[in-house]
């Protein structure tokens, strides 16, 4: 049986402790956040496939390459440690190094995420100051503190738990994540740090993990930009006891799809806390030559400012969702394209329905489904988005 | 020498005239216009790549695979004639036909264009009534009236002429267009018309058309959206007793950057016409593996919500373009980019340089050019583009 919980702050599995706090990186708010394993953990992460990387995501790639298992994982905010050239290398390098010292381990345990401001360096006398405190003050009750240090523009906290028992033992897997703009598919686009008491094989992780971001962070899409700094972190400590999980054990299926479902309740909380936004819409495309023109077309779609402007005011705009679909690159007839809204057909053979009055009630609410069926052969896909409004335009600003 | 004539309105070459008329398709602006050469006319287009295309788009296009030869264009704006299925077909020709009628010419001599709302009908009966009136209105003169008719959301006319001296004799090329939302390049995602009093080659005034919307309308994007009616069409009269043109005429270039110079202006003025736009931005990349690279990298920084959104507050934003460049899809090493607002550099080797103040000076201004070098290859690419403004969203929504 698998439990979720929906809670007002993260809860971290057994032998996980975080803290966060303010060093002086942003004015006022949280800014430095540590999650440390009490014991040795399996570590896996996945990365922005953007060309241009932070200094944190080239050294967290390196380090998992290397051996995948860590202790800690120290985020700040405010500054993204990107286009830093050698010294951003070098500094969050130190970042781990002096978080290793504070925690008393070694720095190749640490993981080290920074989030913010392109172009500047990191103020390491704050954080190094920091540092100290931050290691004194980590207690299992600690993830409320730490996931708010980890926000930049978001205006929620974003954090899942799901129960399950595997292997006859009561496991937790729980995970926080930072996201609001900025957000693209194809890789996760945001922050995101998981945490199992499971114990876990590395390479199983590392597979399980792909597989739950690829059906939930890589699905999401705010305004199709993919940062320099998205990554997901997952750690496994083993700590409540259970057996060493991996693809032949018989509760392999309840472990992946737990850690499916905190990955998409954490990507679904970061398309509803879109900037600015005000609507949940999901776009599905079915009928598309291939998976991979179903994942275009809708994309095309989700990303489309056009529609998603038209969104904001309350239209289904579903002209400029055929505009979109037309432009995507996915090859199909127009004669014989569908359009639906829930289950409002609102194009039949590639023309209206006249059912426009029924679709626009659809699209006044604040969540509904866009399915587009292309009639061509059997290739699927989804993504989540939502609504662009002018508020999001003056956040950017 | 080639003159070129800034002025009030479109001035028409010799043997061509103009009308434009309100016959109740919209509210209440001008929304029917036609134009008409005294001669037979060479005749070429350009049209949308969306798989989703306007009936106008599909009659165009079947009209100049058969003959490269036309009298007319009638365009109405307010309603596109899009996803309208066969009725929509047989629309785009009645119009024709009944056009050919109220002119005494034949119905395939007659080339049809409609912009506006996706997915209704032509009131086709307001249309038919208003053929008769707007042909007897038919003016040498009539070029002003004409252009307002093709307007939908755009705040401003677009208009260019220039006269140059062509076998020696004076010829006029002048033309107009309409564009403002929904813009993006890979085709002119808007109207424009062209018109000549130059005798020349069906043949060549094709390859002419297609080098000039190259260079010109297809390096626009205002929103990143290529819209379903996207249309560029050309008359060549021979009024101007000039001789036949073709690619072996001495004064062939000149007709050339004549006719490119046109379509340079009209592409200029959509930008500075995007709905809310407040600069106008040349994001140039150089040093790309291959054209095709530079021209992907060039379109998702002028296509990047993130990076429009920037501009519209005054800053650089070289963070998110330097992100955008990432997610392009074309190769480089990070460590290799330079990065220049006009000729501030602002990113050398992947890194910053400093100079945001000097950067923030020139994003303050309402031009300025955004150049990245990405030190792979000698591929280059120009795309104009302009910043995204509060003001956009709301006339979208």
């Amino acid at each position: 049986m698998t439990e979720m919980i929906g809670s007002d702050a993260l809860i971290l599995p057994a032998g996980f402790r975080a803290a966060g706090s303010h060093v002086g990186i942003k004015r006022k708010h949280k800014d430095l956040a540590l999650f440390v394993s009490d014991l040795p953990a399996a570590a896996a992460g996945t990365f922005t496939t953007n060309r241009v990387q932070g200094a944190p995501v080239r050294y967290c790639r390196q380090r998992l390459s290397e051996s995948p298992r860590a202790r800690a994982i120290v985020v700040n905010s405010g500054i993204a440690n990107t286009c830093t050239g050698r010294q951003g290398m070098q500094d969050a390098e130190r970042m781990a190094a002096r978080t290793a010292d504070a925690l008393g381990t070694e720095s190749h345990e640490v993981l080290v995420c920074s989030t913010g401001r392109i172009g500047e360096r990191l103020p390491m006398d704050c954080i190094e100051a920091g540092l100290g405190p931050l290691a004194e003050g980590l207690s299992p009750d600690g993830g409320a503190d730490a996931e708010q240090a980890i926000l930049t523009t978001d205006t929620i906290e974003k954090h899942w738990t799901v129960r399950l028992s595997l292997g006859g033992t009561e496991t937790t897997i729980a995970g926080c994540a930072k996201g609001a703009g900025m957000i693209e598919p194809n890789m996760a686009t945001m922050l995101a740090f998981l945490f199992t008491d499971a114990a876990v094989h590395p390479a199983g992780l590392s597979e399980a993990l792909r597989s739950a971001v690829d059906g939930s962070f890589n699905r999401v899409s705010v305004d199709g930009d993919r940062s320099t700094n998205d990554t997901v972190l997952i750690l496994a400590n083993g700590a409540a006891d259970g057996p060493v999980l991996d693809d032949r054990h018989p509760d392999w299926p309840a472990f992946q799809t737990g850690l499916a479902d905190v990955c998409r309740h954490l990507a679904r909380k970061i398309v509803l806390d879109g900037e600015g936004a005000t609507k949940f819409v999901t776009v599905r495309v079915k009928g598309a030559a291939s998976p991979g023109e179903a994942d275009r077309a809708a994309r095309a779609v989700a990303n489309s400012l056009l529609v998603k402007t038209g969104w904001s005011g309350g239209k289904p705009s579903w002209g400029r969702v055929m505009d979109a679909l037309g432009y995507s690159g996915a090859e199909f007839d127009e004669g014989a394209v569908g359009l639906w809204y829930d289950d409002v057909e609102t194009v039949r053979g590639g023309a209206s329905t006249g059912r426009d009055q029924q679709a626009a009630a659809i699209a006044a609410g604040s969540e509904f489904t866009v399915t587009a069926r292309l009639g061509r052969g059997s290739g699927t896909a989804e993504i989540w988005t939502c609504d662009c409004t002018e508020e999001y335009v003056r956040i950017n600003a």
